[in-house]
């Protein structure tokens, strides 16, 4: 691949600028694999209207595609894990709506009519639709920091609804304008230490229940909620600690053993209900409930009562409604599509993010109608459904009518259910999503992403889930910001006996062309890089002419740049360019560019850059444009070649 | 570089781990590199502690560099320098304090203290320091929209004066902190139009003056503007409009000729002084500020009051002086910054931006203590300080000296000039800043960047100042995050007769390789995308083996992805590339990887990836990872070879 001759051109290949598009179908070309980048429309193609209609019917509706090819086999297996996850929707509904300071027969209300909507519009399988408890924690400080839900209970319940409204209006609205990438700016770092911060937020909530607390602060944050406990000594309740340490005991005890075996998943299942029936005919036989263990009393029976009227579209805590759905939704949102995405991938076959988009949005808006808070898809409660073996969404359905069965004839049987079991429900739960591991993880293989994970954590925890949440944001984002405003730039050397060039840091035995210096430039240049990529460049140049001078070599004679990591270019960057070719001719060297890619090669040539470096001193690898410029070296400049010299023009 | 048994591990070469790095080390390379990419304190190696000290001391006040240096030479070109650009600065200070809302003495108070400031801490031979126009009409329009400069003139003084301090306090701390990249994320294009549209406002403003009208609006958008002007059609008064019109063609005719022979720079430099001479002898001969012709009027005679004492701390007003001051400091910081690389660039010499960040902010504060407002280094006066041939900033002293006198004894000569002289001047300065010469050229190179131009035109034409900059600093961030966001993802052919993989589209003569598909990603694989990237990749695979089942071509084998474009990858994108690995085993493809760089083999490695993958399956080159796939291919499926992978596995 040597060519002796300078510039013959035959042997180097030439970095090509791609054929020119009309401006209107790059534009389109980008739009499409910014919005639409799984081609949604792919199957539409090239079919009669009226397969058409019932395509986009099932695009909407996915229960059209699979409802028809339904068996009696999916049937039985949907039964059973529809069963399972009612047995434990019921009481986690019930804990859930107490944590978001709504009456807990909400709870129940939200395990009913959002699944049904879901199965019909929803395309995971897997995914069981409920309420979250970080989401109810959200509803419960974002609205209880405007309204009081102990004294003004019906505004706060009907902002509660409005904040549903808009947390699935956003929802859609994302799905629909195929947005639904601004959930991705949540990185998985940010989303454990998020999730553990607000675990370990809602079992300190849950102190008030397990000590029989009567007051209990608002705040959130760690130290609040220490002094309050810590202040009341004397209220502690020792039958209601007793009571929940037990059960909590059993159902950590529950878990244990259906992690150890994954077949009796059942039984952690399954546990949550066993404790209620435990823990109510506890209270009912010994009239505990007198003798300070709080329960959870009357709840109305019936199905969900309409609440369309209740939307507070006037109240004048509208924008704190809309506030608390937006946030609430994304939360939510990302919570679901991760697991979505997750068992999809098990089972190998295909989510569209913005459809589920979609799908959570209408469920969300129908349920804000019909006297339900915010669901999305729950990981416990879809873990359970993936364990219990369902085949497709209609285990939601035989939720939601066991939820139905419940509510029309069962709720009495909930009367004398302490609050406690609750409480040690929803901690064992939390202490589920306090995935310590990943942290580890994290901190083994990027810290960067640790200290976003931990400031999350921390945020959250002893600031408030608003705080933790926007500083994981910002910083993920600074990150992305700083990967752009600060590309590295790496000297290549040649690896022995061969025609490539890599890294010097990454292999130590490459060895430097005499003359020569070979850069790579690691990201695109852009206005928010190009000084700093200006400075840094002479920096390199700087620092190589002195370690040639105090070591006697020859001189520096080229600069070569390895475009191949640079995928696109902006005025500002073609401007530094410049910049740096001026500079680099003023010291006398001269400027050879290696591999740019497509959007590059474009837009130099429109900047005239490439006629302002010579078109044959851009080329297609590193390796022709060392051996170009050692050809160049031997040709123009005849000075005392040195043996290295020599040895290198032959070399490549 | 074939190799016929798979495997033999001679001519292949591997993709080598860096070697590891102390966290602490590491730590410390990112925080140099990120905040001292310039390397600073290069200089201070190896020296002893005197020197040092007198180092240090130079790094602060440059002046005692270059100081004992200078020479009277040096001292001719710089005192031609400062008087010419003296001439500039006092009607154009005047003018800008007039557009600030402020008394016009300010404008003389502000080109004398602070330039004597930059000489002693300024790194720039060429920048000239003076007020500017946009900055100057931000601060009438931040601050006039909570304080009525007519009613309340003294309130309002001292709130800009606040609003300076504050100014100069953040640009300083920018550079303390050496945060100075922060300026760097308002792109060229984004200037251009910013620059464009508040030129535009700017002389819209001085529809005021010209006409000679008494009421305007207090709004800068066009709409506004256009209706104060034709809703009082009957107080235009010619005689003003006249006045105005001449001075604004000789102004402009002034700078056609020296915009043509750059050697007349000094007539377009002395014409501002010129007609303001003229304005004001015209005047006072005929008496014209009797008929209908505005004058400055009387001018205190005098050096700056100290205005420490006026400063603003505990006014109700605080915040709005403060984000005041934040923006405009930031606004003045661009342009100074941009106007010192600039020169520098010219006469090749270095500046160090958060050094100039540093002696801007000492300026502001120095003279929000002494009477002046916002300055910094207008693009305008110093390609004028340059143009008369300075060399130092001692021509900023000369400047200093000559406004000194200016004040102690000329100011009775600005008596009877005439206000509309002073909207010509600015009008003819404004003009110069509509580049529509470089939107053109954006819209030639980059569509996008002519849309954010375009973008920030608009928002502060017909919205306001600070809307356009916020339109256009969100577009900018918004395309970096979209190109993080949404990375292209291009299929690799191999160039006949090469070892040499590259874009199809790009060279469009490159070949498929049967059985494989290429695939180079052209960004570092963060959070943000990976969630796309393993959508996009699983629809590569999808296309390109519908591709070859219509056309009835072997099944594609394997997916080779080209890394060499990937900068790093956090823990999102390792968990991606693992789901990609179980998604394409479960198809019965093979995964590979060509390339991957120093970060990226660290993560992998410490993430086991590289064991789950097979360290064999990792590749330098694609070519390499080609020749391995086919060599696999040929030993371990004998199926119905075609002549096709006969060939490829002859030919690599």
């Amino acid at each position: 691949m040597g060519n002796a001759d300078f510039m013959n051109g035959e042997s180097t290949h030439r970095a090509a600028v791609p054929p020119p598009q009309p401006f209107l179908k790059s534009l389109q070309n980008a739009v499409k694999e910014t919005l639409f980048p799984d081609d949604p429309l792919r199957q539409f193609k090239n079919q009669p209207p009226g397969r058409k209609l019932i395509l986009g019917l099932q695009y909407l509706f996915p229960i059209l595609e699979w409802g028809p090819r339904y068996s009696l086999d999916f049937f039985k297996s949907d039964l059973v894990s529809g069963i399972t996850i009612a047995s434990l929707a019921i009481p986690q509904g019930i804990s859930y709506a107490k944590l978001a300071n709504l009456p807990p027969i909400l709870g129940l209300y939200s395990s009913f009519v959002p699944p049904l909507v879901y199965a019909i519009m929803g395309s995971s399988r897997d995914l069981a639709v409920g309420t979250v408890a970080v989401a109810s924690l959200l509803t419960a400080s974002m609205l209880g920091r405007e309204v009081n839900a102990a004294e003004n209970p019906a505004l706060y319940l009907h902002l509660a609804f409005t904040a549903t409204f808009f947390a699935g209006i956003f929802e859609a609205a994302l799905g629909i304008v195929r947005l639904g990438f601004i959930v991705d700016f949540l990185s998985h770092a940010t989303i454990v230490g998020f999730m553990a911060g607000a675990a370990t937020v809602v079992c300190l909530q849950q102190l008030k229940a397990i000590l029989g607390l009567d007051h209990f602060t608002h705040e959130t944050d760690v130290v609040s909620v220490m002094r309050s406990v810590f202040s009341q000594t004397h209220q502690w309740r020792w039958e209601s600690a007793v009571l929940g340490g037990c059960f909590l005991f059993y159902l950590l005890l529950a878990r244990y053993f259906s992690k150890r075996k994954p077949w009796l998943f059942w039984i952690s299942a399954m546990a949550p209900l066993t404790t209620v029936i435990l823990g109510s005919l506890l209270v009912f036989l010994t009239h505990a409930e007198k003798h300070g263990v709080e329960v959870i009393g009357h709840l109305k029976k019936g199905l969900n009562p309409p609440s369309i009227m209740d939307l507070a579209f006037g109240s004048p805590f509208l924008s704190t409604a809309i506030k608390t759905g937006i946030v609430t939704g994304v939360i939510a949102l990302a919570e679901g599509i991760a697991v979505g995405r997750s068992f999809a991938m098990f089972k190998n076959y295909h989510i569209d993010g913005n459809k589920e988009m979609i799908a959570f949005g209408m469920m969300n808006i129908v349920g804000s109608c019909t006297s339900c808070y915010l669901t999305t898809g729950p990981f416990s409660r879809s873990a359970v459904n993936f364990n219990a073996g369902c085949k497709t969404a209609v285990s939601n359905i035989v939720m939601a009518f066991a939820v139905m069965l419940t509510l029309l004839f069962l709720t009495p049987l909930f009367h004398y259910t302490p609050i406690v079991v609750l409480a040690s429900i929803i901690i064992a739960a939390m202490l589920g999503l306090i995935d310590y591991e990943a942290a580890i993880h994290l901190w083994k293989v990027d810290k960067f992403d640790f200290f976003v994970c931990m400031s999350a954590y921390v945020g959250v925890v002893f600031g408030s889930v608003e705080i933790g949440l926007v500083i994981a944001v910002a910083l993920s984002l600074l990150r992305v910001l700083l990967f752009i405003a600060r590309p590295r730039t790496l000297a290549l050397g040649n690896i022995p006996d061969t025609n490539i060039y890599r890294n010097v840091d990454q292999y130590p035995d490459t060895r430097n062309v005499p003359g020569l210096l070979i850069l790579q430039i690691d990201a695109p240049i852009y206005f928010a890089n190009s000084s700093y990529l200006r400075e840094r460049l002479s920096r390199w140049i700087d620092e190589e002419e002195d370690k040639l001078k105090s070591s006697g070599d020859s001189n520096l004679q080229f600069l070569i740049l390895d475009m191949s990591a640079v995928g696109n270019v902006d005025t500002s960057g073609i401007s530094m360019l410049q910049e740096v070719k001026k500079n680099i001719d003023r010291r006398g060297l001269k400027l050879a560019l290696a591999n740019p890619g497509a959007e590059v090669m474009k837009k130099l040539n429109k900047a005239k850059f490439i006629e302002a470096i010579g078109q044959e001193w851009i080329f297609l690898t590193v390796g022709e444009a060392v051996g170009a410029c050692n050809s160049w070296l031997h040709t123009y400049k005849p000075k005392p070649a040195t043996d290295e010299t020599e040895k290198w023009s032959n070399n490549v």
